[in-house]
């Protein structure tokens, strides 16, 4: 078996006040230059650091769940997004509102993240890579949103959000 | 400025022979239950660790550069898919051929990834999240394929592959 070890850097952090409808990226001074462009691309995938779920001693220790909306069904943590999982790395693809590199905030739609989560790295929304019309998902998915666009109106019901969490 | 560090363990290996059109990943033991239910979605997005591109001491050293496509075009790597970037952690949304927990393999249908390059996640593709119907881009891009599957059709013709290398 491989032990092999990569280390990620912490470039910017993740604010969050819902009740100001506040979903924002602070991005650290320093990688600044690299949002260049990212204001031409309407929507970008935010890889965030779930460190709550972190446990670097043993990242073997979650491997296999039950599923809130699906409770007779064990799920390994692969064929899931949960956040507990043997490198808690998230992603969110979100609305770009507005990209302001001189102060490196990047102001979001939305992001089902914490306040002063970690973020690790940004990617620009690729249709070619990303958008895949034909993904079909197990029948315990059956009724999901089948958009973001379509979840966003989904979620905007109390009730759906709760099937949820 | 936050200079936290993260640390991710490999979980698995890329196995590419283009020649016999193998395109594998290799899950090590111990992480195999969380491949339960994988089977049952026919898409999926893996994160690997594209350590051509890893520069620990240094994660401010590549952060604009000129696009293969765009040569007049200075983009900083937030707003592109370089693997030169600060975290060189990469995607790719695949289609899954088959998923063999027992051995660990996942027969993909294709992964831009060198063989031997190591995977740090994998998650289903969830059309909810990953979807999105709506996504513009900035127009040094016209032309890029509008879907995963224009994408396998784009790119089979020989021409179109030179103009991203």
């Amino acid at each position: 078996m491989n032990q092999t070890k990569f280390e990620l850097t912490q470039i910017g952090r993740v604010e969050v006040d819902e009740n100001q409808g506040l979903f924002r990226l602070q991005i650290d001074e320093p990688y600044r230059p690299a949002l260049l462009g990212l204001d031409r691309c309407t929507h970008a995938t935010i890889f965030w650091w779930a460190d709550k779920h972190d446990n670097p001693e043993d990242r073997t220790n979650s491997l296999v769940m039950d599923l809130p909306y699906a409770p007779d069904v064990k799920s390994g943590v692969f064929a899931n997004r949960s956040q507990a999982r043997p490198n808690p790395i998230a992603i969110t693809t979100a609305y770009l509102l507005n990209v302001d590199q001189e102060s490196g905030a990047i102001d979001l739609a939305y992001i089902d993240a914490f306040d002063g989560t970690p973020v690790v790295d940004i990617k620009p929304y690729l249709p070619m890579s990303d958008r895949v019309l034909s993904a079909e998902y197990p029948d315990w998915m059956e009724g999901f949103p089948a958009s973001m666009e379509e979840a966003t109106k989904f979620f905007s019901d109390p009730e759906n959000i709760k099937k949820f969490s």
